[in-house]
């Protein structure tokens, strides 16, 4: 929970969120508005004392609960199920915070739980969300699978939703190179779902993230699938879709996608397969770019990085996911100690160890004094 | 032969482009724009004299030849088998030369050699023309047949080049349900080309039309097939890619159809399909829409139809291609004789009259005095 903790009720904004997160529905626009206009602490206290202009969401709370007995009714329980098991509530301003999920406005998440060994910012820079049909084709599966695995050996970030179909295709193939992977539940992170990708979720958290707006414990009810979605496609530079029917939840991810400038793309398939024909209608109708490789993907993507982010991912090319983004965690200019390095790449000594002598046997990297510094810009 | 005979050369014109065919080699721009600029009965008497300003392909006239052992050298052979076989030379200006051809401009043909049994101008009013890979898969192939079938039910032409793969399947699934198609071949159309397709070729000649600029008895040489794809292209409204390799004869007619504002459609397929990475590309890179049916096919040249030809369209919405045809051979306003709607519609007699009692028994037309008339605009 890094600095939080039953001590924490001194971070107002904080707990305001975490109690906002329980009593209210997710991606409700007027209550977004209101927490930025006021704070999620102002929010709280306007509900507590029943003058809360929402219309909504709010009949959780008795009137006259005062501020104390809400955060040992709804915060305590909380952090101390949080600190059972290992996940922790990644909220706006924080170090481990997704910028780029501002870009959602008013309705952006009022705070993520994140549980894994992976740094939910650092690993979201440069992903890509992999989404589709549950009842995929093994056709589909093949090109999710080979994505998830390109991605991975290319310093990028696989987000899904661990569904059955291409979602647990995509994550499985991050897994396979040993990559990164990051999933983001409709429900509790400690709420397994599908059930059965209980071993999946649990690999995906070994290297990665699994991610949830939803408090913890939260069932996988049907609207949060509708409203994760929004996080799928904001996290990420860009939506690929591998298969979908002409109705199904990834044209909705898509869809956000777009909304949210972010590079939307498609594999066509065979046009006699209904699962491919969301694709071809998104490629059609609505400016998706048709992707026919992992590698078009990376290129569609890469080509929108800003230049020195394109001269960065140009050094790696080659490396494996892990001596990336070690290699994108020793500073330019001076020599870092190994610690350092290790925090920022989101892994572990011992791991962040073996990349650096990868690195330094391909002289990318070169020991200083008690750090490591770059040979070369 | 229409008008034409051994005693035509009072037809200069088409004396001129029947020699200049014979002499030159096709789609020569500086010969067109020559062409254009003195007529070609102009262009063969500076060739004769010997003061041709053209640089090229003019060895195959010995100097000093008369005019008129030109003509006894050159056209009364053409004329003499092409009597025999059945052919007609038409040439700009005449009723059935598609004056969509115009639009090449100083490469159009000079003039076409035609054989079948329908009319090549009123069959490519609604003309698709349907091309792709030789090594098809049967995807391919049963992509093509569909479409093939579906046009000519539905009123439009089939425009193909006779080849192996998608071109035969394309035809066949036209003729199949006992539409007309149209092949542009690279040779003589009195030379089967591939000679394993001289049954198609012949079925084709039945109800449709062979169609090339290729002297008679002239090889279906490599270059030919290039050009000849600029007619498959300018001679219908669009142009569908099938399947196609990324380095193929059907991206050049899709390339023409581009340049002459053609509506460019491709088929996706599997991108682990080779023969799918050509169609993948023109809908990328080159703005080929992407169609998933014959449905969409119609839809996206049908919203180019002039808004009298859509309305017009609409009324024979179900009706089959001879009804369709001859419909349209009905005057709006005042009866027509069955043998005029015949001609206009290039049908024989009994098949108009089958037509005829069809429309009729839907209500479309009605008798009228010694002629048929439509019951309503």
């Amino acid at each position: 929970m890094g600095g939080m903790s039953l001590l924490a009720v001194a971070e107002p904004d904080r707990i305001g969120r975490l109690l906002l997160s329980q009593w209210c529905e997710a991606a409700d626009r007027a209550l977004g508005a209101r927490v930025r206009q006021i704070s999620a602490h102002g929010v709280v206290e306007e509900i507590l004392a029943g003058r809360s202009p929402l219309p909504a969401s709010t009949g959780r709370v008795p009137a006259g609960t005062a501020y104390d007995e809400a955060v040992i009714r709804w915060v305590e329980p909380a952090l101390t199920t949080a600190e059972r098991i290992g996940a922790r509530y990644v909220v706006p301003g924080d170090p481990e915070w997704p910028t780029q999920l501002d870009d959602l406005g008013d309705a952006m998440p009022l705070g993520l739980w994140v549980a894994g060994a992976g740094n939910l910012r650092l690993l979201a820079l440069r992903s890509l969300s992999v989404v589709g049909a549950r009842s995929a084709t093994a056709y589909g599966e093949g090109i999710a699978r080979e994505l998830g695995a390109h991605l991975a050996e290319s310093g990028w970030l696989t987000v899904s939703g661990g569904a059955f179909g291409i979602d647990a295709a995509a994550h499985r193939g991050s897994l396979a190179v040993d990559g990164a992977t990051a999933c983001v539940l409709a429900g509790g992170v400690d709420v397994p779902y599908p059930r059965s990708h209980a071993d999946l979720l649990a690999r995906i958290r070994e290297s990665g993230v699994l991610i949830s707006e939803a408090p913890l414990g939260g069932a996988a009810m049907r609207h949060r699938f509708l409203t994760r979605n929004r996080i799928i496609a904001a996290l990420s530079r860009g939506t690929v879709l591998v298969e979908a029917a002409v109705r199904s939840g990834g044209r909705s991810t898509v869809r956000e996608a777009r909304e949210l400038h972010r590079v939307v793309m498609a594999f066509p398939g065979p046009v006699t397969s209904p699962m491919s024909a969301g694709c071809h209608v998104v490629i059609r109708d609505e400016g998706a770019h048709l992707v026919a490789s992992p590698r078009e993907v990376l290129a569609l993507v890469e080509g929108r990085l800003a230049p020195e982010e394109q001269a960065h991912a140009g050094v790696g090319d080659g490396l494996g996911w892990r001596e990336r983004r070690v290699l994108d965690a020793v500073p330019a200019r001076r020599p870092a100690p190994l610690a350092n390095i290790a925090r920022l790449a989101g892994l572990g000594l011992a791991e962040a160890m073996a990349a650096l002598g990868t690195l330094d046997a391909l002289g990318y990297v070169a020991r200083a004094g008690e750090g490591w510094a770059r040979t070369q810009a």
